[in-house]
């Protein structure tokens, strides 16, 4: 598929008919002046400190003219910090905790100008820490505004996320070093991340989850992102938070039902990656779901199972997400439970939870893997046994088998033309797997069907 | 400042009682999984390829917790292509020229499935050339959607990104190998790349400048923006089309003003760092003004001044931008002219062109310049000289000492506290100073008033 000569010569001076000439560059700064020097190339300029750039530039000179590829990487940091009565007025972790340098701290630590803070609140959350935000501001001299919003999958919208930006753009913060706070779930850090990473081509924020999901999944992560119509996270990015800050004690006031709906996402890591982080969800689950992830040291053998079970939940989900924080990679094991669930959750709305429906997913995933010989009949048991005991549902009578299918395809769609489908080869080891046939999914099926289905439901839909 | 114990001890087992930890990570991949490694510590898995990611996992351990620190760098890469005859349907660089990988390549062009594209037009460009696109995809069997939109200072606002994300959703894209086409002026490129930025977390988008500013320009870099309250760009990002292709043909049809205007942008990163493209513009301005950047073998003494022009300005731009893609160093020799004229724009809109007002500033600067004692006055006139060639203003009346003072107060803010003022300190070369005292300014203003005040204009108001 050449171009045809007709198509881009005759502007082109005779002198540059030739072969086409590739030349790479690198980046030198002097002074204040970046150049190109050739790859390899030695740069010397005397005295001046020279600086390299990682950041590469390839010229292709043809008779069709110059083609230029820009290779330049940016490097985003961002701090990931437990801490416990974040709200008490001498810590300081919510005010100063993102800064890591000694000489910048000190610096805005002590300058005469009062420090500003503009913080988005969930509106349940407010109700029930608002004062206690309000308080650990003014005991700090903070010049501060606190935005209280009804943060739902319902108004996750990029209108709400303008509602923000007026605001903020009225108090008037300075963008470089007084970041916007997320305080809530996942839905206000998600909405308040690209509000905060649209402003001024960037501004930094700062996320305090009030959820289980939201303390082990989105604050961990770059990713924002708003409902756009009817579909989930249509639009968003992948800016990261200069800093999550994480203290278990809000996950208190979250009703029984949510505890399990982010347990769903720590099962997850677990199956995927973590035998350890199984077995304490074995053994804990029942605890971890009465006490709410608070460390109740009178209950000496569970140790400090919810310090525990949460820790490894984020160090294996910062594995798996640091390496591709832009997901240009497909092959994600965090997609486990991922594949079927979007399909259902838009057709079961509201009557699932995310971390229910990843669960559902999960359990069917688990049968998948047995029916492919990767797992044996005990641990699948073993896996479902402890769904159930998280209190998660391991069937939903909306994944019949035709949304099965449905999802799959959507699913390669979205995944480069491959199905890319995690599943465990053991208990918390896993592999990406491109070749399950329609035959094993449709046995696997099956047997779902009739270890899962509960009684009082219908039949689902014929096969 | 340190985090008081009260505040942070209560939950943390007495065991962990002990000086921070630190433990620094790297990443490594065995088939699906990432794990990670101790820094410098070897790895070895038998037989099992080994991938070893850039990125980074600090782990800090202490009484208040664990706290870790991400560092993952994004690897941006984009092309900027020369072509002629963009629209001549025998030249595959629109369709295809995104595209390096040679086997991608074939598989994408050789597919049964009919390519797609949705195009985003300029208004006024869809009159003159719409014809010619939709002629273009009819041939090339592509199914295309063209949305011509006004796309103007007025109208660039996030509604009218999310008007282009409802149409996109609507005709239905292949995110990953369906790139958006936005083919325009500034305007039009700073829109759709911030809707496709945002669409799906990152859908591919393709640039095609119209304007000579637009292509020496919002074309080489990564910006996207729209207005927002009243506000120049105040909501954006840097994500990089995958491809910007350059057909100069365009140029033609655009007013003589606009061409001034594009040459502002020009002379800026002539004055910055290359004196061949300054007496480029000194010798062939008004020739490049009277032929509207076309290629006249014609008139052989001006060789190929047009070709020369850009190509520089482009490799110049991508000097500067490529190592600084989102601009997280905020010594930019690119602001250079960019100092002053924002707060300008913002007063005299719509009396100045964007490089009208660039070049406002830049007069202004010259005479800092030499009141500084860095550039002859020999050399400042040549400088002011070659602008009047262009037919750029180099002089304003809404550029009062009040405005200068309010620019540089409001330049502080968004710079980090600092000027960072870039200063020619010979033709073509410069370099960025932060210790400009008032005298100099108010020095070099007055003789800017007396050289470059356009008689039939009032006095500016009392310094
Ligand atoms: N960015 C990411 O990487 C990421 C990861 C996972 C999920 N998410 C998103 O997160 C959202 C789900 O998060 P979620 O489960 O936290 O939901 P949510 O934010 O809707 O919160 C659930 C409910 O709990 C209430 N609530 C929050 N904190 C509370 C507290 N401490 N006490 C009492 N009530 C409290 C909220 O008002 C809300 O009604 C989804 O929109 C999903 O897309 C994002
Ligand atoms: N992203 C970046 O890096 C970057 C860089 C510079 C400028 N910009 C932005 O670009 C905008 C200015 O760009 P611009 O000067 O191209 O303005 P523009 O997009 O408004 O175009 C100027 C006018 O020319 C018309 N036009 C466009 N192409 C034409 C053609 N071939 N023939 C006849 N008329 C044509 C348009 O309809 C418009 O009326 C600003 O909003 C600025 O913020 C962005
Ligand atoms: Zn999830
Ligand atoms: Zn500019």
């Amino acid at each position: 598929m050449p171009v045809s000569e007709e198509a881009c010569a005759p502007a082109v001076p005779a002198t540059m008919a030739q072969e086409p000439r590739q030349t790479d560059f690198q980046l030198v700064r002097v002074k204040s002046t970046w150049c190109r020097i050739k790859k390899g190339e030695a740069f010397s300029n005397g005295e001046d400190k020279i600086t390299l750039s990682e950041a590469k530039i390839g010229e292709c000179i043809s008779e069709c003219g110059i083609s230029w590829t820009i290779e330049a990487p940016i490097y985003f940091c961002y701090k990931v910090v437990e801490t416990y009565n974040i709200l008490d007025p001498s810590n300081t972790t919510l005010l100063w905790g993102h800064i890591t340098d000694p000489q910048q701290l000190e610096l805005a630590a002590t300058s005469k100008r009062k420090p500003r803070r503009f913080v988005v609140i969930d509106e349940v959350v407010d109700k029930l820490y608002g004062s206690r935000v309000r308080e650990y501001f003014e005991e700090n001299n903070v010049q501060h505004k606190i935005l209280a919003l009804p943060t739902t999958e319902e108004t996750k919208s990029m209108d709400l996320v303008l509602n923000i930006l007026q605001e903020v753009q009225d108090f008037s913060i300075d963008r470089r070093t007084e970041p916007i706070i997320a305080i809530g779930g996942g839905v206000c850090l998600d909405i308040v991340g690209l509000a905060a990473s649209l402003y001024r081509r960037r501004t930094p924020y700062i996320r305090v989850p009030t959820t289980l999901l939201s303390y082990v999944d989105a604050s961990v992560g770059a990713k924002t992102g708003v409902n756009f119509l009817q579909c989930k996270n249509k639009l968003g990015g992948y800016t990261p938070p200069v800093a999550s800050f994480l203290d278990r004690s809000f996950i208190q006031s979250i009703p029984r039902r949510h505890i399990s709906n982010g347990l769903g996402e720590i099962l997850k890591m677990a199956l995927m990656k973590h035998k350890g982080l199984f077995d304490l969800l074995k053994t804990h689950g029942k605890y971890l779901l009465d006490t709410k992830f608070q460390s109740c040291s009178g209950f000496a053998d569970h140790g400090d199972a919810a310090l525990q079970t949460t820790r490894i939940a984020i160090e294996t989900m910062l594995e798996e997400l640091a390496p591709n924080l832009w997901e240009d990679d497909l092959d994600r094991l965090v997609d486990f439970g991922h594949v079927i669930s979007p399909e259902l959750e838009m057709r079961v709305l509201p009557s699932l939870m995310h971390g229910e429906a990843v669960n559902v997913d999960m359990a069917f995933m688990t049968y998948v893997a047995h029916a492919r010989g990767l797992i044996a009949a005990e641990e699948r048991e073993q896996i479902l046994q402890c769904m159930r005991g998280l209190e998660l549902p391991v069937w939903h009578s909306g994944c019949s088998w035709a949304l099965i299918k449905t999802a799959l395809r959507e699913r390669l769609k979205h995944s480069g033309g491959q199905p890319r489908m995690p599943l465990p080869t053991g208990l918390g080891v896993a592999e990406i797997f491109n070749d399950t046939s329609e035959e094993t999914l449709e046995k696997a099926y099956k047997l779902w069907v009739r270890d899962c289905r509960t009684v009082l439901e219908e039949e689902p839909a014929a096969l």
